[in-house]
């Protein structure tokens, strides 16, 4: 289709699937994401593959799960065999850049070493930053004031261009408020989530982000091009430039969805996460009233800029080749189940936001619809394959394209369940108090429409029986009379694990036009 | 320990473990080897991780299991990331140099070219030679005419400067003899086993490589260094130089362990195997009674040979700072179980000769002693690695090291199970007949000291009771009496897989250190 040529591929940071308008939310505004919805397809149960930075990106960009990039962290490189979006698109002349923030980890210097690849070379780069031309990377809290690298970025060299004076200025003045005799209180106490940022709106990330993907879009006219927009907001720290740190007060705070339940015999994993800081933390109403409404009020800022940004692409013909991807790489307890932050297992928070705009003619009948087909995070690579028409062999990606749920012409479901796994092996409290080896961390959630089932290596597994209890308060894993249930799901989650694509080093085609010894002059094996 | 210095990692190829008489063979010869297990230990219940030459090869050289190094066939390269035996040594100053055969494929051009890598650059050799520096690699089978490199090996050089003139004069002198009328005589037809190769015994492979080795060490010096003298033999084509050709005949041979049992209701996956023309062929007692005393020459070459390389290395002081390994990489079913060739699960197979030499006094107690402890292919990267005093973090690779068992220092046995996968897409009739997916053709056999589980995916699974039936004729695997077991192994199964250490990027060391956003300015998630 001729009309196909560009893929925008927004991504929001821990923003929760239940947090915009167009998913329900009472009271928060997101008329320009809700635009969008009404203009594509909004899919009602999207998940990611972990929910956590790191892996949930790597399954986005490889379209592999978890257990088949292996860069199971936060922090964790990506093995270099695994190919990303960049490496299917760039060699079709499209541009693969990202602006804003993506959590690749560049590989282990004596990794390269070995390879003799130089760090600073073309193809060292593009390692480095997960197969993303860097036309403006900014991975935000991770700027490590020990590393002059991570703070000559461009955002950081912007905000010094402003005036806004500091080693590290992104710390504080765009995650730093100002306090009584102009102390400087810093955005990772929660406690001062209502003051506003030390930056103008206009300096902050998520209006910079913006405008440099305009910039990009500018600079590459009708050519074709992938460009991951990738805000580092909603996540904290959750401090939110003027207006937005006050737009949201207690009122509009939906309130914690958790049960005493949950806490009266808990698994040792839950349990363990329940003392963590930021789920005593979140546990306390109070927090949520002061965190909630700067949290709503960075969504709306997005929001508005996404307003901004297509103006700007209808202006310029962009809704006309362009499939746009609004996504999120998983969501925020905000005290649901007595947690705060993310991990774990969740709909809070391995569900997501996932609004798709195909410009094709053929999508025009299903505009506005709701969809509540299961799809996953892998499904994006495949999926922006197939809009622009670029064939793979499919014995590498996992998942699958949605194009069909866009135009109508699905057949069969694209899966019966969905996979999101976790490894806490860096939660180091808690995988010192559960006594578990570094390498077996590995929590594995399988959940079809009717069950939830969470594989936990080396502990009993955790059941949900989303019929009945759709707010997983009640943890059946360890009532003997589901065993038959369980047993059911352990089996699937073995032969799940069995048919991960792991074999990356031979193509199904090369194996099936193999002609075995006869291309050494027609030797047969066993001939007599 | 000042004395250990150097390895010698010799390896026959498709050499059984009872064809040995240090193994109880009733009538070959193999007096060299006999005296090499006389100075160490020989190990009874040893396994290789795929009865196929190029899985099994990766595992020894890795140190890790079929699933996780992921080469799962012959001609399938390694992962890049994939460390092997000159990755772990080379950076300790020894130098590891291959002589014969690795069976190594080098990566698709592709992967290097999308890293930069020059296939002929020194770190491309490397990739393509499995971390060996290629001091004379020949895998001699492979030779395809069709590619100039292959047959610029020094053996084919080698060859034609002794006057055997030919595009392939591996193929058509080393490995044919000679008929009526000058016919050259292929030794891909078994028929021909029984005629002498058309080489002078020491231009045969068997002696070139032998020398080869002598060359090496005299070359090296007192310089350390690792070996891998790796013998083509006795892999078929079955094919001896006088005398070996006629030293053994009929009345050596022993009988076919086989039963009519097994065939009267095979599992599907054998029952195709059954049809493959190697085990047609072997099933007949006189294409035994033409192969096996071949068969049995090429081994007592090979021991001839060693007796040659083992007075060597005394006259030079080599054993005493040289650990000496014995092995093969996989059996030769030779009509056993009617069938021919290798792959599947049986013990005839699977199971391999592993003698150990070790020159430090702290194996003085043991020498010549028999060991019935399960060992492993991926126990030989380890054992070499703790003979050289090199550490290691323990997180990558999955062997274990036997040097304890060599010194009578073990306390817990190595393992309580053995693991030996296959993977049959390859074999395309068999693919085709069972309509199995390329990428899931997997065998998986457990095997502890009472029953041998062989999981095949997509199918029923394979069971043995290894004490009522030491032969594994009885595949009990369907019947119903045995469905506590089948389940109690499949759960067995399901959990070694899901062990493997396939979280490569990030070792065991980082994540223990990891201090977290700590790093970054004392942050902490969810402080208040």
């Amino acid at each position: 289709m001729s009309s196909a040529r560009n893929v925008l591929f927004i991504m929001c940071d821990q923003l929760r699937w239940d947090y915009l308008s167009c998913y329900g939310h009472p009271t928060i505004r997101t008329p320009n994401i809700d635009a969008l919805a009404r203009k594509g397809v909004r899919f009602t149960n999207a998940y990611i593959q972990s929910a956590s930075c790191g892996p949930s990106r790597m399954s986005y960009y490889t379209g592999r799960y978890v257990s088949s990039h292996r860069a199971f962290g936060n922090f964790v490189p990506l093995p270099l065999d695994e190919l990303t979006l960049g490496d299917y698109l760039r060699p079709h002349g499209i541009r693969v850049a990202i602006d804003g923030k993506t959590h690749v980890e560049a590989p282990d210097p004596n990794v390269l070493s070995r390879l003799r690849i130089e760090p600073q070379s073309e193809v060292g780069q593009l390692i480095s930053q997960g197969g993303f031309e860097p036309f403006d990377r900014h991975d935000g809290v991770l700027a490590d004031p020990h590393d002059p690298e991570a703070l000559s970025n461009k955002y950081t060299k912007f905000l010094l261009e402003k005036g806004y004076e500091s080693i590290n200025p992104w710390l504080d003045y765009a995650n730093s408020a100002l306090g009584e005799d102009k102390v400087v209180l810093s955005g990772w106490n929660m406690r001062y989530a209502d003051l506003p940022a030390r930056v103008d709106e206009q300096h902050s990330e998520t209006a910079y982000t913006t405008d440099r993907a305009m910039e990009f879009m500018t600079e590459q006219g009708d050519r074709p091009w992938c460009l991951h927009l990738s805000y580092i907001k909603p996540h904290w720290p959750y401090v939110a430039p003027d207006p937005y740190h006050h737009m949201y007060g207690p009122a509009d705070v939906v309130p914690a969805v958790k049960s005493e339940i949950e806490r009266a015999d808990p698994h040792p994993l839950y349990a363990s996460y329940l003392k963590h800081r930021a789920s005593v933390t979140f546990s306390d109403q109070a927090t949520r009233e002061k965190v909630i409404p700067t949290y709503m009020g960075l969504i709306t800022q997005i929001d508005d800029h996404l307003g901004r940004l297509f103006e700007f692409m209808e202006d310029h013909g962009r809704f006309k080749d362009t499939l746009i991807v609004f996504c999120s790489d998983h969501g925020d307890y905000l005290g649901d189940h007595h947690l705060g932050e993310k991990e774990l297992w969740h709909d809070t928070v391995i569900k997501v936001p996932l609004i798709i705009y195909d410009p094709s003619a053929a999508a025009d009948a299903l505009r506005g619809k709701p969809c509540d087909a299961f799809v996953e995070a892998v499904d994006m690579v495949p999926t922006f394959l197939d809009f622009l028409g670029i064939a793979h062999a499919g014995d590498v990606i996992e998942g699958k394209s949605v194009l069909p749920l866009l135009r109508g012409v699905g057949g069969a479901p694209l899966r019966e369940f969905i996979i999101s796994e976790f490894d806490y092996s860096f939660r180091t409290s808690t995988r010192k108090e559960l006594n578990r080896p570094v390498k077996n961390c590995r929590t594995l959630v399988l959940r079809d429409r009717e069950w939830k089932f969470v594989f936990c290596e080396g502990m009993r597994p955790l059941l949900f029986d989303l019929q009945a209890d759709p707010h997983e308060f009640c943890d059946l894993g360890g009532d003997s009379r589901y065993e038959a249930i369980v047993e059911r799901y352990s089996q699937e989650v073995a032969v799940w694990l069995s048919l991960r694509k792991t074999k990356t080093t031979a193509s199904d085609e090369y194996v099936e036009n193999w002609l075995g010894l006869k291309r050494f002059q027609g030797m047969k094996i066993g001939e007599w």
